[in-house]
């Protein structure tokens, strides 16, 4: 058979945590936790599986956990938000983008992606006969170049998809960003999806401005979330959608063929657990100090860096010491210095090679301190 | 927008479910256990959630619920699977069924689609660019008739999808289904999706034929099963797809961006509970025991029926005794007599009504004997 997608292999997540583990590496490549979540989850977890829900719960995500999503909009972006027709739980924020792109975009429609952009997207849209357009981030911050997106904006243009905080850089967008994408967008039909994973882990600071916080993009946008990410469980797959009820009638459509549900009693045990605001709330604080402590170690290295802006993740840069490619830069580090990182190469369309690795700093500080003298001994 | 499912409402499953929470009815509509799981099972969950695991796992499912899946192949149908590259552990056998068209279906393809069929098929069908090309069942007792899929096969067709045991009817196929598929397929480029679901619930001494024991299809096909039908844990979503290497490759592809994994401390569970094969061997006997309670009670209602040979669904006919459509009827009583049921139209491509209604008889012998004495008062 022919493959679909011909360019794409397996995910450098799955390749980069088994190197990592094939060399008994510190894993600071794929993006999650190095610790577990608050014991007090599991037990709900176990008490609601004890209570006899463990078959299917509503398509469209258990009432309590939906209503729940709504109250945290409220709170931290005043946003008033149906839980009946404009929240979706579904297996993930993987899920979520998938099922967003594949509600909307048709054969021959256009796609705006910001390059380097994570590495579901492009084929998410490819999968649903769509056409990426790549409109390069500025370096050295990855901030967007709006002329450039508008000159990329066609006839076809359909969506466009952003990320903000945004992986792989950090980068937190600013009201600037969004103003400037209402305006681009609201005498068109271009709709938006917007991976806010990272949206309660922001530095120095800053907030992350939701798009569901205007009013324009409000009306257009499919704000992707994750509860993995906010709670220390990226294994239970759960994230959610909110859109406009028109686009989330659109969405559900797709979601009840891809996955129909997702995990009731898991469900049931993070609404319980949202009910206390400080364990979202908290979140920034909690990883701005392991920021700041990774980043303190990375000065006694000879790499160049920008402290991250927000997410769980710290570029670093290499291209005043050495050629050598960043794939395999980051492969050599794994198996000579036992940490593992992500060559940010694999972000981007061209698979440029900017000299640049992430690291996730999403990690225990004894594992940060271990990881941290390691790479003060890299040879490049 | 305009949408790209526009003859698609909200899931059949998920209306009837509603309407029969919502009257206070018992639900023998969608397809779940009336009855909770093995507590054991709950305790390996609370175990393995409590070790750590509940980050993300490996993509292609967590390696010894996979060998596990090979041994049960083996045990049950004699079929040597390799759980590196031909098991994938996914988000249901929802996902499964996706991800295997998604994979395989490229614009303009046709995709064989056996009438009636679950309804998930037709969706993922068309919204990978595929065309879906109907083949009626033969009435009264749902069989393929081979020659009418003989002439249904164009250059063009690139994907069969079947289903046995049957959702609705319960039709199990024989090993003349097997091997005349085989003929026709044989030498083709045409692949194969079968959704094997209801695998271990098979009556009056049938077998389940897995498309894996025949040769010639195990090397075209993608199976789709499922835990939660299997385990009472329908909630979970979680399933699985066996496909030779060079299809599993290719699946895997589309799965790392649909959900890219599923809940460890769930596979870890079921791994562990399956070291017993009594625990899926017996699930025949523990089905066929409601299968009778419930067929001995219609025997005292005005519908006709043959009990099904396998799955866990009973189909009535009422076509003698009244024209209303059976949509309507499944309403009707749901709201009359307390009792829901899923109208076989909605399973149908042009939604024929053929006056036939499926009950789920997987629950509780109380509450089927409560169900059967409401169904005996009703009024057709
Ligand atoms: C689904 S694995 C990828 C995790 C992640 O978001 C990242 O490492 O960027
Ligand atoms: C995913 S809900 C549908 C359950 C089912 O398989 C059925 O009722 O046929």
């Amino acid at each position: 058979i022919s493959s679909k997608l011909p360019e794409v292999g397996t995910t450098i997540f799955t390749v980069m945590s088994k190197l990592a583990s094939d060399c008994g590496a510190i894993n600071l490549s794929q993006g999650f936790p190095g610790f577990d979540c608050d014991p007090e989850l599991l037990d709900l977890v176990d008490q609601y599986m004890r209570a006899g829900l463990n078959q299917y719960g509503p398509m469209s995500g258990v009432g309590a956990l939906r209503q729940r999503i709504a109250e945290k909009s409220k709170l931290v972006y005043g946003v008033d938000l149906d839980s009946e027709s404009e929240v979706t739980v579904v297996s993930g924020a993987t899920e979520a983008l998938y099922a967003a792109v594949a509600a909307v975009v048709k054969l021959g429609d256009e796609v705006i992606l910001l390059d380097p952009a994570y590495d579901s997207y492009a084929p998410a849209v490819k999968l649903n006969g769509g056409i990426p357009v790549y409109v390069p981030l500025e370096m050295p911050d990855f901030s967007v170049d709006w002329e450039k997106v508008k000159t990329a904006i066609t006839a076809k243009t359909r969506l466009i998809m952003v990320n903000t905080p945004h992986n792989p850089s950090g980068y937190v967008w600013t009201q600037n960003d969004l103003d400037t994408l209402a305006e681009l967008v609201q005498d068109s039909a271009i709709l938006v999806v917007s991976d806010e994973v990272y949206e309660h882990i922001t530095f120095d600071g800053r907030k992350h401005l939701s798009l569901l916080t205007h009013p324009v993009l409000r009306a257009k946008t499919f704000v992707c979330g994750s509860f993995g990410k906010t709670f220390h469980v990226t294994g239970w797959k759960i994230g959610f959608c909110l859109a406009p009820p028109r686009l989330t009638e659109e969405f559900r459509k797709i979601h009840q063929f891809l996955t129909f549900g997702t995990v009731p009693p898991l469900q049931y045990a993070l609404a319980d657990f949202m009910s206390d605001p400080s364990r979202y709330l908290g979140l920034s604080d909690f990883y701005q100090k392991k920021r700041d402590l990774f980043c303190e170690g990375l000065k006694e290295t000879p790499f160049v860096f920008t402290p991250a802006q927000g997410s769980f993740f710290q570029m670093v840069s290499y291209g005043h010491l050495s050629d050598e490619d960043d794939y395999q830069l980051a492969v050599r580090l794994t198996k000579e210095i036992a940490v593992a990182s992500i060559p940010i190469s694999v972000f981007f369309s061209d698979k440029r090679d900017l000299k640049i690795l992430r690291f996730c700093f999403a990690k225990e500080e004894k594992e940060l301190l271990d990881a941290l003298e390691k790479i003060k001994n890299i040879k490049i």
